[in-house]
């Protein structure tokens, strides 16, 4: 990297150090912090992220990348650079740093605030904090949206670069009308209802561990914790997190849970590690990030070949459970699409469906043409006529997740684009390698290294839109995702 | 609270809300941070310490500070604001910032090359690390030093204001004098050797908690996690934690771990949260800090009237290691005093010579009398000397403690004056209610009501002086500690 860009670097070292600062103070919200800390650790989130905006939006960063931007024949890194700052700088400058640091502030009691309401089923009780935020979100998309773009394309395009609603709503289209009739088709044909499996959280722990470990997550660099919505969080590639959760009564949800979070960190932890407290470090965007976690969690993590040389174990550590289930009884039990209220829990066909609600939602709340009081409401209807089921209460219906409460509006489509990009990524991978007979012989190196190679290492350094092309020859497409879903489910 | 004041206050926000960020760290790598992680993140705790420091250390801090000082009247926090800020700012302000955040970097490894060393009993690992944290002590004291002040000094009165070697010196003399012939007097008398108690960790778990809570640990306002060595960190007085930890084989160290350190948080959860993300918040000098875990570990913790009402749940909880003991056999046994290698394991009597150990060793490597390659042959021979035991390895000798690896010289003296502080409140606390009284019938709120008023409440505000002052009417006295020592195992 030439001396413009080292300078640039180290003038943005201290907004990577602050990241890493929240992103641990996220991860300990929603493992550990107690219940009543958020009053006053909230000030001191607020007071940080407000530090960083400062460190990012000054003149010296102006002047340094202006200077960055005469240089010429820039390397991978060098333009990755110039692109993420360029975006979070542009995010960020149109903003008051007031407002900022007050709607960080905000964000760092709304998963407190949310919780308690799930707790106690009681929309109402969030309604308030969520009503601001949406505010916020309102306001702070119209500063910057540019002239004619539409505030929602605005916030889609923070989590996926180039991906706009109106490149999103033939995607769903096509989504829904390829996944109803099969919905319809598999519901007329029922499995038999599985049993409940109790299953130790103990020994829960202990198989997910290792099923990390397998997947290829590195426990020298990573964490595997515990809490109620699943995720992952990254301080840098030498410290990536994952928080799971078990249920004694169903193992197979903490189990994909973990796979799926194992996909994530991967990706974090094969990121090249020079990128480690720069704004190249971390996963790409999120719909790239949720390819890898549902690549592993239903691609191969559903499959027959990636059960074979494991499945004996998950015998030996439930007997009970699982010791009289054949093999193929696990798979049909663990590849059953129904409709169902939770996304979380959702089968792989129905899963997008989950999304398209929140989609439809999110679009009608940043238009004004929803209010936050009628959400439950316009829910519920959602999953009747998407689903054909109706939440008995807020808790399994409008509060199930807690992203909202996070200020995280625009993301729930990246999972469904990840579904998408997974698949297309996987007719990749087995026009180059015998994935099938790698995953029955439990070697799972040469999927991680292809991966490693075409996105992780990259970081934030290429766009989703360059890894797909380089690595797959052509641009997103959604042809791979419908197919894939057809052959497993249309049968 | 002034206009002046205020305006001080928010000019240290930002000093406050990275000291928090900086303490989640601190707690975060010795509890749950994955092994190689603090080769990226020391580098971010260093940039954060130096933007500590550039908050601190200004032009408009000590405008602020010198518009205070001509105020008149001032008020118990405005007096204690003003002498904290003082401190601190003279602490920092004739340290370069590149130094100190090259030092803070430097900390943030330390602890994890401590663990390797220690896991590998090979002090060699260490010294290299500890060769330079020396280094910087010696350095930045000189550096602080007034005219005339010794470096160590300098140290010392970082942990608690006022406390020099001219006034410790006499101190450890005495202790030395006083406890030597008792050790010998209890080893010439022995208990028979107490068998092995094996608890589960799991129920282990669980009498701990309830043990936390008894003494008044607030779960809603912290957590009770486990690590290697016991500590107690808080954020602010909503978000207090105790690591303690769990030996199978051990239940008792447990046990007064957890005591210790409730002691220590009890103390930071009832600081007036009026301070929180202020320089006043959490509790004041170490030694007064030390008084308040070792008030509840040993004074209290460790007599019969404490037990009565809860000796019988010990026993229900671990029916086979504690069911056939009665309450006398278990208080001899915790009770007990023997020379020994280990200081966190030590009993009342052995434990100040613990430290009189390090804190000659301390003085020695500050005046470069001894050097850090020479510390394990030193700290071997004067462990033989003081308590007739010598280390078989550097574990269990020199590498026992992580204080010296998180930079912490001039600290070990505290916990000497803690146990001294702790007795000279216990004689005022029993001079004003019926503690043993209140103890029998496990109602401990009129004991932390008295500690709430008298010291919790106040936080940085007070000093030790004035604490002891105000409270018992006197100054510093060791001679309750000794007295207590004398009828304690003179019998």
């Amino acid at each position: 990297m030439r001396e413009s860009f080292q300078k640039l670097q180290e003038h943005l070292e201290k907004v990577s150090a602050l990241g890493a600062a929240l992103a641990l103070f996220s991860w300990d919200s929603e493992t550990l912090a107690p219940k009543k800390a958020a009053e006053y650790t909230s000030k001191a989130v607020g007071i940080l992220s407000g530090e960083m905006f400062g460190a990012l939006i000054n003149d010296t960063t102006k002047e340094c990348m202006a200077r960055c931007e005469q240089e010429k024949d820039l390397d991978v890194e060098e333009k990755g650079l110039l692109r993420v700052l360029k975006r979070q700088f542009e995010e960020l400058e149109k903003l008051p740093r007031e407002e900022y640091e007050a709607y960080q502030t905000l964000l760092a009691k709304g998963p407190s605030v949310w919780y308690e309401a799930k707790e106690k089923k009681d929309f109402s009780l969030f309604a308030p904090v969520l009503k601001e935020i949406v505010e916020y979100n309102r306001r702070f998309a119209a500063l910057r949206a540019e002239k004619g773009q539409k505030p929602y394309d605005v916030l889609l395009g923070d989590y996926e670069e180039g991906f706009t609603m109106e490149m999103l709503d033939p995607f769903f289209a096509e989504l829904k009308k390829e996944i109803v009739p099969l919905l319809r088709h598999v519901e007329e044909n029922p499995l038999p209802k599985a049993p409940l499996r109790h299953c130790s959280i103990e020994k829960q722990r202990e198989f997910n561990r290792f099923l990390a470990e397998y997947v290829g997550f590195d426990f020298e660099r990573g964490v595997l914790s515990e809490t109620e919505h699943p995720f992952t969080d990254g301080l840098h590639s030498y410290d990536v997190r994952i928080a799971t959760h078990y249920f004694e009564d169903n193992p197979e949800s903490g189990i994909f849970s973990t796979i799926h979070e194992s996909g994530h960190a991967l990706y974090e932890q094969q990121v090249n590690p020079a990128y480690n407290l720069t704004l190249l470090g971390g996963g790409g965007g999120c719909g790239l990030h949720e390819s890898q976690s549902r690549f592993f969690e239903n691609v191969i993590g559903r499959s027959e070949a990636f059960w074979k040389p494991i499945y004996g174990k998950l015998q030996d550590t439930f007997p009970e459970a699982y010791g009289s289930l054949p093999l193929e009884g696990f798979l049909q039990e663990i590849n059953r699409a129904q409709a169902s209220l939770i996304r979380t829990e959702a089968d792989e066909l129905t899963y997008s469906l989950h999304i398209l609600v929140r989609y439809e939602l999110e679009k009608e709340l940043m238009e004004g043409t929803v209010q936050v009081e009628e959400l439950p409401r316009a829910w519920n209807e959602k999953y009747r006529e998407y689903l054909g089921v109706v939440p008995q209460n807020d808790g399994e219906g409008v509060l199930q997740d807690i992203h909202w409460a996070s200020g995280l509006f625009g993301y729930f489509p990246s999972y469904a684009l990840g579904s998408a990009i997974a698949s297309q990524l996987f007719a990749c991978m087995k026009r180059q390698m015998p994935v099938e007979e790698y995953l029955e012989k439990g070697n799972l190196l040469p999927i991680r290294e292809f991966l490693r190679e075409h996105v992780h290492q990259w970081g934030k350094a290429k766009t989703t839109v360059e890894i797909l092309r380089e690595t797959t020859g052509e641009d997103f497409n959604a042809g791979y995702y419908v197919q894939y879903l057809k052959e497993k489910f249309g049968r």
